[in-house]
């Protein structure tokens, strides 16, 4: 059993996360890090403390991860002071700077402490990324559809435009140029779909000589970011270092 | 068994419907309208009479429809001179026009004979058609995705810019804004993929509360044409005037 | 604006529809037929009328339609009792009987009054079924593949044996030799997918030469089966007898 | 340039891979095996030798690798005999046993000269293969569904048989109780779609909590193959031991 503490347990994430830990027979949930939430209570859910500091988190509850879900503002804080108590942090909130990864890079590193910055990742999700970047080297005409409830009004969508990049990195040919069918991001033409009803799809297309390879990722629920956070808890335990995206730890 | 003649034989598609009509067992090939070919040979495949002009045909061959399929210079001549000779044109070359169509209409009311428009499509895509532009006025908020082989510069295609106008038309509402995604069609988003090794793909997709229809039909062979080409040779027999779409027969 | 009641407000497709009908722009909801939450509360919401009997409700909030939404105990007399007493039924509750049907059928038609009988289909759902009956006179070869969450023991699903039932009635030709894939239904292959994480999904291909019509539908929550729901609202209005079935009223 | 020889330059397979090896700007074909070939010719198309015996070859020809894409008698002889020549069999041609796939393994190595087995393989399906077997890890749950055309009276096709199996190897579990759906294949469901018009599809679903991945490959012509055998040509060129399956050496 993994003990996991849980930062930002009042959000839509973190409360799932804290269901999660909770229900998941690998782990146990040791307490949550809550500033406002201790005032009115010391304990989640009648059992679980609650702490308003890491170094006292570290010390009563003594877990071995830190799943950071609060907001980009305590997000550095909260993954340097848990590397420094001996929490491997495991990242689920997006917002931290370049210059914040590459220090604490270094911590983890100096630590020989594991953390995983996986923001808002399935488990499906980071599979089709890995998958598309090795794809592309030998089927190297792709292009990307992104499909989203209507409600989402930008486009092309963060994990489309993620994709592309990959691949263009893995491909490492000059890009095609844009001849104005979807959006392009580095070379690969992505097409934006925006309906009433759908939830979060990605497909990427690879053609070649009489052939079609199809990746498809479909996300119907909230849900699917915990598959790659849990993935996340258990790999962070046999690292010694900073990993930056969940695709690093498939293969 | 219908009585049919085919005019362009040595086209591609007119050798296809050659093919398609002698070994059709609802059908009798029973001549050909060529003139050049007719130059070298007096039969087709040693059996099939081969005519340089419509009358000789008629008298002669006694054709219950014919099967034009030659060029836009010669497709107008020939379905006139066939209703003029009591024969019912089944029409699957393009490039006829407004006042031309008007014309073969009045032609064909006047003499209460049959005459199908069906330039290019298979049944699968006439009935996605069909269904597309049913279908909007219960789902309005539609995208379409047309996919082809890169060697097709062009789009969106004509088939997904067609679907879209008769969807709009269907609908009947204003037209959405256009935002930038896809090439707007009549209030329609449509996005083309072009990638080597595809054929000819296109999918319709509506999305409503909490729910997705899709429609999508896919061309893998020139073969896919005869469909619609079959299926109009055996209506034309059952109808008094012109019919200008494969969808108008559908239901 | 239609003026509407629901009966079974309680249950989760009447709390659906109930909150369906107060925001729908179309729709005035007049009150509630519950015997059991009378008795806490008189009114839903604190402005809609709950009321015990069909008389009162019909007397005193005079619906246009009534959306039934109970059980198969409730749904015979509360459909038998709004047609007497003048008001539209919209049958959501599955379960009514052969002879139950018919003796409702003739009440209808004996009033002159609209009923329509529609259990638990979304509009898409609905238009899968008829484009799929409509697609089989002309694409015979067909097959279903239908997709469902591993909670859904039972298999094929209902919607696609009806489907696959429907597609038969159409074709009238005798069914195909079942040859031990998927699940024969009427001569129609159904395979049957179940998947954790999947939501409800079906599929219907048609073959033909050298092309594949695929019809797909998706329903990602229980909200889809509201916009089925409302379509029959609104139709009930200008019809005078019973319709089974919202594929009916779909063309 | 790769100097490249065919052997079976009269079959299917064989003029493709001619074609290809002619007009690949990384190939020079160098000669042909072909013993009733050479009967009749003793150049390909006026310029490519053709030989009837593999020293000869080797000697005059001086090819870096043979594709071999004869029949299930001759395939054993060639590759054993073009390690014993020093040059680098690229094996299209299935049938080989398993006793001889260890003897050619063995002169491989002792030759230290690469030796690539892929029967009837294209990039896309073996990419799909690899992807599965890696996916599986991940999101155990998995089901797969194959397409093709009415012709093919067997199933499930050995494609699919051949990456359930492997998927089954990679998530070394126990398998599932098969429970009627599809064909179960070390545990994993197999559905057979047969439709005429159909080419060849192949789709494997692997559900998660709230989400769903799809992996699919079209496979539109036979040239689709040919995508893999000049994968395997310039791959082999830098092994020194037999690699047997396309998807080794992807990565």
């Amino acid at each position: 059993m993994i003990r996991v503490a849980v930062a930002g347990p009042r959000g839509r994430m973190g409360a799932l996360a804290v269901e999660t830990m909770i229900t998941g027979k690998d782990f146990l949930l040791v307490g949550v890090l809550d500033r406002k939430m201790a005032e009115k209570a010391d304990t989640l859910a009648g059992a679980v403390p609650i702490y308003t500091d890491m170094a006292t988190l570290a010390q009563e509850a003594q877990p071995d991860v830190l799943v950071e879900l609060t907001n980009h503002e305590s997000v550095y804080p909260h993954t340097r002071d848990a590397i420094l108590n001996g929490i491997r942090p495991v990242v689920g909130t997006s917002g931290l700077k370049e210059e914040q990864i590459t220090r604490l890079s270094e911590l983890a590193s100096e630590h020989k402490i594991g953390c995983i910055l996986a923001p808002n990742f399935s488990v499906g999700a980071a599979l089709l990324m890995k998958f598309a970047a090795m794809a592309v080297k030998y089927m190297p005409e792709a292009e990307i559809i992104e499909m989203h409830h209507d409600g989402k009004k930008d486009f092309p969508s963060g994990t489309a435009a993620l994709t592309a990049r990959m691949m263009a990195d893995s491909k490492g040919t000059e890009p095609n140029q844009p001849d104005g069918r979807g959006t392009d991001i580095s070379g690969v033409p992505v097409h934006s779909v925006r309906l009433p009803g759908l939830l979060s799809h990605q497909e990427v297309l690879f053609g070649g000589d009489g052939q079609l390879l199809t990746l498809r990722h479909d996300s119907f629920s909230r849900q699917s970011y915990m598959s790659g956070m849990t993935l996340a808890v258990k790999d962070v335990m046999n690292r010694d270092r900073l990993i930056d995206g969940l695709d690093k730890i498939i293969g």
